[in-house]
Formats: C-alpha cells, sequence, structure tokens
C-alpha cells in the first residue's frame, strides 16, 4: 500500500541540509503529538517549556537525533 | 523457531517513511509495556506524562532513537 | 577462551525481532544489574519505578539503544 | 530548489575538525532557536543554564549528537 | 607511540559479547572516573545512586552506548 | 583554509583507544565551554556536580557519544 496521497511524511529526502534540519524539527514535534494529540494542551505546554532551558535543551537533543537520521537518509548531501 | 504468527514484531520492513514512524511509536511504547505490563497503571501514567511537557519531549526522545533504527533498516525508503 | 557455556550472552543473533527486541530487554536490566547486584534492592527499585511515568521512558529509551544495536548485529531480519 | 543563496547551513563538509565542531555548537543552538525564536527569552535562559552544571552536560550532550553527524559526514577528516 | 604495555584500554576486540558488555561497563565506570578521580567520593557517590532507580537506568543508557560501540567494533561477533 | 597550527583539534585520529577515550573526555568538556567560557564559573560547577552521582553518570553519557564517533573514525583501531 503505497504513500497515501496526503502522506505527512512521504519521503526523507531534502535538497539541501537547511531542509533536512527543518524536517527533523517536525519528526520531533510529531513525536510529542503522537502522545499528546490535543492540541491545546501541546499550545500550553510549548509555552511552558519554551521558558524552561532543560526543556529547551532536551528538545535540542531530540532534534539532533532526527537530523542524524536524515543526514545519512540523504548521504549528507555530499553532492551539493 | 520462525516467527509465532501472532508475533506483534515480524519484521521491521514498512513500506513508507510515515509507516516507519508508526512502527517506531509502537516500539516505544512496548518499551514501556515490559517493565509496566499492568494496563491501568499504564493508563493512569500516560494520562499524567501527557501533561509534562519534559515528559513528552522525552517520549519523542525514545521515538527518535527507534525511528533511527527502523530507517535504516528500510535503507531510508530510499526507493520511493 | 571462547563462551563459557553457561554464558548469559552467548551471541547477538536472533531468529526474529520480536526475540531482538526481548534481548534488548535483558540487556537494560543487566546494565541496571551490574550496578545494583542486590536482588531486593532491585526488586524494590523496580517497584518504584514502575509508577513513575518518567522512570518508565527512560527504561525504554535505554532498550532503544539495545535494540539499534541488536537490530543492526542481525542485518535487521532483512532475510525474514 | 536549491540552497537558498542565504542559507544558514548550505552543507555539512568542513576543512578540520575544528570547524566541524563549532558547527555542531551551531546546530545545537538552531535546535534551541527553532522551539524559542525570541532571542530575549533565549540570552535570559542562557545566562541561567550557563551556571547550571547538569544543563551544561545537557548541552554539551547535543553537541555530541551533532558532531557525531558531521564527522560521519566528512568521513571522519581521514584524509587530513 | 604504540599503546603503553599497562594500559587500561589496549583494545576493543573482545573474545565473546558477554566480555563486550563486561568491557562496556568498564568504559561506562573510567567516564565517572576520569570526572570523579577520588575513589572515596566516588564510592559514595555509588552507594548513592544504587539505591535510585532512576540513577540506575542512567548508569544502563551509557553502558548501551558503549556496547553499540564495542559491539560494532566487534562485527557483533558475528562468526561466533 | 587548513587547520590552524594551533588548532585544538587538529585530528580525531589516535594511536590507541586509550588516547580515543581521552580525546573523548576533550571533547566532552570543550562542549561545556563553548556555552560557559567563564573559567570559574566552569570550576565551580565542576566541584558541584563531581558530589553529584547523577550528574556524573551524565559527563560519562557525553563521554560515550563522543568515543562512539573517536573509535569508529579510527576504524575502532582494529589493526592493533
Amino acid at each position: 500500500e503505497p504513500n497515501r496521497p496526503d502522506s505527512w511524511l512521504p519521503t526523507l529526502q531534502t535538497d539541501t541540509p537547511e531542509q533536512g534540519f527543518e524536517l527533523a524539527v517536525k519528526l520531533s514535534r510529531m513525536g510529542v503529538k503522537t502522545t499528546q494529540p490535543d492540541i491545546d494542551a501541546l499550545k500550553q505546554g510549548r509555552r511552558q517549556y519554551a521558558k524552561d532551558p532543560d526543556a529547551l535543551i532536551d528538545a535540542s537533543k531530540v532534534i539532533a537525533v532526527h537530523f542524524s537520521t536524515i543526514a545519512a537518509a540523504n548521504d549528507y548531501w555530499r553532492d551539493e
């Protein structure tokens, strides 16, 4: 069953490292959303952790793990 | 002794990245369930951490580690 | 000096992904046991963290790191 | 759609390991900035965590994850 | 300047996965010792965290990261 | 622009695993220093976390991530 046309994650390929970083941010946020689908609760939570340095560093760590996956998926955009 | 027919994890292969992400979420939850098999305690715990931004970020980190494994297992769905 | 016959970790090879996940759980628990060999203290500790969502997520994270090692060791059970 | 000329992340390639480490620091900080774009809040946060040993270690952990990605992207600067 | 004869880490190669796990435990402890060389402080610290489930899980996580390195270094003991 | 002669990180290559571990410790500390360049604040911080078992384990975790990078960069010192 191939990709649903409206899939939020059709591919891991991106043209540039910057787009790869944006995809890593998106994956990190989807990881939170799958656990807490309630948008209001999410927004309230983001306001809270956006002022908490430890939480900001933790969020950056999740992005770093996803970015290493996306970078490998794009062979580190070597042929750039 | 090949896969039991009713195995919850028959393969790491998925058709699409989105299904790969869903499998990573499933693996993360199984990791919690193996430690705390009591469903009620689990549900009570999820209600609790679903309102805690730090816990939500941590849950997203576990998904990120599993997603990197699934993505490598599917060669990053390159031939998509 | 090859494997002691009664080694608790004779190999990283498993027939199926599900067995691979079980081995990852075992490795995570051995990691705790090497630091705290006292069984009673361990059991008391498990009762405690089994009710703590943050600890459950953290335990799932250790399993995720070991699972990525076991999956790579079994070439992601690709020929399944 | 190739790199925007003013992209903040045109490539993962660096001439030297030291530049690779600097890029890993930059990526870690961008991970924080995408979650908290408000510069004042960021500066206030940095003053706070710069005095907190746990947060400093955590920040170093994010840099370590990004550095492993950049090092792999540059084939560990082997031909240095 | 080859290995000092009395090096505590002459090689990453081990005969068996079990020895590989023991080496990962040793590396994790050396990581603590390089930061806190004072043996008494270390022992006092270990007594403390050996009763703290969160710390025990964290210690297991460090072992998991080192184990993935040692397993790769030994090509997952495939020819076992 | 090749390595500055006085670069603190001219290469990831080391002769032995033990030197590789020392480089991983150095990288972990540089990760802290880039965030907190003030030496006194750093020293004060180290005295603090050197008595805190959780922080010591966390510091060991950062070393473990860097060590996996250095080990891969040296092909696990296989030809040792």
